[in-house]
C-alpha cells in the first residue's frame, strides 16, 4: 500500500497542523532567559529547553508526527528506524504510546544510556555496525522483508513539519526573535525552524552549529552535492550521521535558509556542556552544548538581539558530565 | 506607615489573587511524569519542576506575591529579609527587577553558589552568624535602624499564597491528583499548597517531608508549639532555620492540613539526587531530593495514585553533585 502523498514543498501551514497533530504526545517546552550568557555579550539569550521533552530531546515531534500520519495499516505492520539515538528514542516512544510495533537499529558508537533507555520504551534493539549508514541498511533489509515502514530521522516532511513546531514556539514566547541558533545534523531540526520562524519573519536569522569532527552537511554544502564522511568520536554525539547521498529535503532547505554555520571544538562543546551545569544546573548533551560553544568560540551575537539557542537534549552519560563538571566547572 | 491589612484567614481566592498579580515575574512550571519513579511503584508519579523558575526555586512565588504588594513608601525604602538562600536569592530577583532596594541577611553556612546568586541580582548580602535566628536578628536592627521593611520567608500571608499558585498548577495539569509530597521547613510551601489543594477537593493528600536532622517543624508539632532546634549540617540545607517562636500561621495550617509527615536519611537524600541524575538527568538540590527520598524510604505512595512530588529548587554545589553521581548514580 502506497504512503499518503508527501507534500512536495513545505508551507508554515504543515508545521501548523502537526501541531494541532501532535499536541497530546509533545510537551510545549519553557523558554528561559540565561542570565549569564546575556550579561556576557549584552544579548538577550534565551534557551528553549527541549530536553524536557518526555525522551530528554527534541526528536519526538518529528517522530509523533510521522507515526500520526502512516495509513492504519502500516502502523500495524509496524514501524523501524536507524538513529543515533535520540530519534530511534522518540520512535520507540511514540510507537509503544500508539501501540504500533517498533525495530531501533542503532550503530555500536551509541551510549549505553541512549540504548537501555530505548528498551525502556518496549522497542526491539538491534545494534548493528559502526556508522548510522550501516544501521539504515538493516533497516531497508527490514522493510523489505517484514513490510516495516521506516521512518526517516530527518529527511521526511513530516519529520520537519513536527521539529518545526519549536520554531511557532519560540516566535509567541519572544515574539522580538532576531536569531535561532540550532545544533546541525541532518538539517531536519534546522530546516523546521527555519521554515516556520522564515514564513512570520523572513529577517529572522537561522544559525547552524556542528562540531568540527564530522560535519557532514558542512562540507556537504561546501561541494554542493551530499558527501559521505566517515564518523569520529565526538562528545556531540547525537549530530553524528550522514545526510544521506540521495537527500531529497533537507539538504536544499538548509542550503536555502540557514544564514550562517559554525564549527565548534570539543574542547569548547565540553565548556558549553560545564557553562550550563554551572550557570543553570542543567545537563543538556553535547549537541545541545554547541550552541553555548558557537557563541562563545565565534563571538556570533551582538549586543541588543534577541537570541534563543535550542537544547536539544540531555541523553548523555553521567559520567561524561561528572568529568566534565570536574574540569571545567566551578561553583 | 502601616502595612496594609494583612487578611486573618487566607482562601483560594488569595491564591488566585497572588496568581495574578505574579504571572509576570513567575513561570507556570512543567509536570512530568516519572516513568522510573511510576514503573517502581505502580503509582503515576509527577514532578513538579520549581526548579526552572529563574532563580532556581520556588521562593520567587512568594517573595513577588508580598513585594507587590507592599505600599510604594515602603518599596522605595527597600527591603531586607533573611534567609537559608532560596527566599534571599527571591527577594533580591524580585526587587532587582522592580527596583526596589534589598539587603540580604544569611548565615555563614550558606553555600557559596548560593551567595553568589544572590550578588547577582545586585543586592547587598550581609553575611552573619551560625543560624537563621541570628541573620533575622540583623533584619530586624535594619529594620529599626534604616525604616526597610522584613520580607519573612514564610510566616506571612502573601508569601503562603504565593506559594500556593503551586496547588492551583498542579490541579490544572492533573486534575485527579490524589496526593502531594511537599519539603517541609518552616511550612509556608505547604500551608499554600494545602490551602490551594484541600479547597478544591478536601480529599487530596498532603504529605509534608524532612531531614532527621534539625527537623524544626516536625518536633514542634510533636511537642505542640513552636520550638527552637540547633541546626546541624544536612544534604537538605534548604529546609534549614526556625519556624520562629512566635509563629502565626503556618505552625497552625501546617497542624491542620498536613495529612502526614516523614523523616528521612542524609543517606536517602543523596539517593534521591542520584535518582533524578539518573532517571531524569536533572539537577535538584537536596531539600527536592526529600520527596523522591520519603518514597523510597517510607513506600507512602499506593499503586494507582496520582502523586506529585515538589522539586523544590536546584541550588546546589556542583562539588556535591558529582560526589553524589560518582558515589551513587550509574547511567
Amino acid at each position: 500500500m502506497p504512503e499518503r502523498a508527501l507534500p512536495k514543498t513545505l508551507s508554515i501551514r504543515d508545521i501548523y497542523e502537526a501541531r494541532a497533530m501532535i499536541s497530546g504526545v509533545v510537551r510545549r517546552t519553557p523558554l528561559v532567559l540565561s542570565h549569564a550568557l546575556s550579561e556576557a555579550t549584552g544579548a538577550s539569550i534565551h534557551l528553549k529547553l527541549e530536553q524536557l521533552q518526555d525522551i530528554g530531546a527534541f526528536k519526538v515531534r518529528g517522530a509523533a508526527n510521522k507515526l500520526l500520519r502512516l495509513p492504519a495499516l502500516q502502523q500495524q505492520q509496524g514501524v523501524t528506524t536507524f538513529s543515533t539515538g535520540n530519534h530511534g528514542l522518540a520512535v520507540a516512544f511514540v510507537a509503544n504510546k500508539m501501540g504500533i510495533p517498533a525495530v531501533i537499529c542503532i550503530s555500536n558508537r551509541v551510549p549505553k544510556a541512549k540504548v537501555d533507555r530505548i528498551r525502556r520504551y518496549h522497542a526491539q534493539v538491534v545494534m548493528i555496525g559502526q556508522s548510522q549508514d550501516e544501521a539504515g541498511e538493516h533497516c531497508e533489509k527490514l522493510q523489505q522483508e517484514q513490510g516495516l515502514t521506516i521512518i526517516a530521522p530527518f529527511d521526511d516532511p513530516y519529520v520537519i513539519a513536527g521539529q518545526g513546531t519549536i520554531g511557532l514556539e519560540l516566535v509567541e514566547d519572544l515574539p522580538r526573535l532576531d536569531k535561532v541558533i540550532v545544533p546541525l545534523s541532518g538539517g531536519g531540526l534546522l530546516s523546521g525552524i527555519a521554515l516556520a520562524v522564515k514564513s512570520i519573519d523572513p529577517r529572522i536569522q537561522v544559525i547552524g552549529v556542528s562540531m568540527e569532527k564530522s560535519a557532514v552537511m558542512y562540507e556537504s554544502l561546501k561541494t554542493g552535492k551530499p558527501l559521505v564522511l566517515p564518523e569520529e568520536q565526538t562528545l556531540a554525539d547525537s549530530l553524528l550521521g550522514g545526510i544521506g547521498l540521495e537527500n531529497q529535503y533537507t539538504f536544499q532547505m538548509t542550503k536555502d535558509w540557514m544564514d550562517d554555520v559554525y564549527l565548534v571544538s570539543e574542547e569548547e562543546i565540553a565548556r558549553g556542556v560545564a557553562y550550563v551545569l554551572e550557570h543553570h544546573r542543567m545537563i543538556v548533551e553535547g549537541a545541545a552544548a554547541t550552541c553555548i560553544a558557537a557563541i562563545r568560540q565565534h563571538h556570533i551575537v551582538r549586543p541588543g538581539e534577541n537570541v534563543v539557542c535550542i537544547m536539544s537534549g540531555c541523553n548523555v552519560d553521567l559520567s561524561v558530565v561528572t568529568a566534565i563538571a570536574q574540569k571545567y566547572a566551578t561553583g
